[in-house]
């Protein structure tokens, strides 16, 4: 357990969109792991692409976080994750359940020197 | 690995607000398997709270999402977790580094099922 600054996102000045995934992974999953990598780097390459935090316990649920300039940016990332066939995947094998929400950031700060919400 | 209908939040009609808290906790961490029970335990009592979503993995990466009718009940539990020394412990002694985001949820979907973004 130690801290890795590459598994934060940035902290840019809102307003910025989340996509918050939360995700209960299948198991077995075949396939996941090499599509979740490439859906990874496809999304860094993108424009608007602000950065995403992600993590999953043993039990197999995840949460990732991914941030975005505007919508725009998160319909031009989801059409060129739908054309690899992620989603189709994603609902067919992968995941038991998921929830997806898009938010507005309109506030962030980090720690631990403490600021106030 | 398998679905716990329990570790999904609702999804209310948007809008509403979620709390995006990502951190790295130090190992050991004394004192915050309790602390946290009972952070949890205050939130869903508090006006306004609509549910969470929350995972770590082996490395003690957690993401943890509340979500919240609006930004006044934020601020009352908020408060009330200050009063507890909930964010002063946490500063001081359970994590290495955090980010913290509140953002508006504009919309959202579960599934498999599938429905577009």
């Amino acid at each position: 357990m130690s801290y890795d600054p590459s598994r934060f996102a940035p902290l840019p000045d809102p307003p910025y969109y989340a996509v918050i995934f939360a995700n209960q992974l299948a198991d077995p999953a075949p396939g996941y792991e090499a599509m979740a990598d490439k859906i990874f780097e496809l999304a860094q390459t993108q424009p608007g692409y602000l950065g995403a935090e992600s993590t999953r316990d043993a039990g197999g649920l995840g949460i990732t976080v991914s941030y975005w300039a505007d919508e725009a940016s998160i319909r031009a990332w989801k059409a060129k994750a739908d054309h690899l066939g992620a989603q189709k995947l994603g609902q067919q094998r992968w995941y038991q359940h998921y929830t997806l929400r898009v938010a507005r950031v309109e506030r962030s700060y980090d720690g631990p020197e403490g600021r106030s919400l």
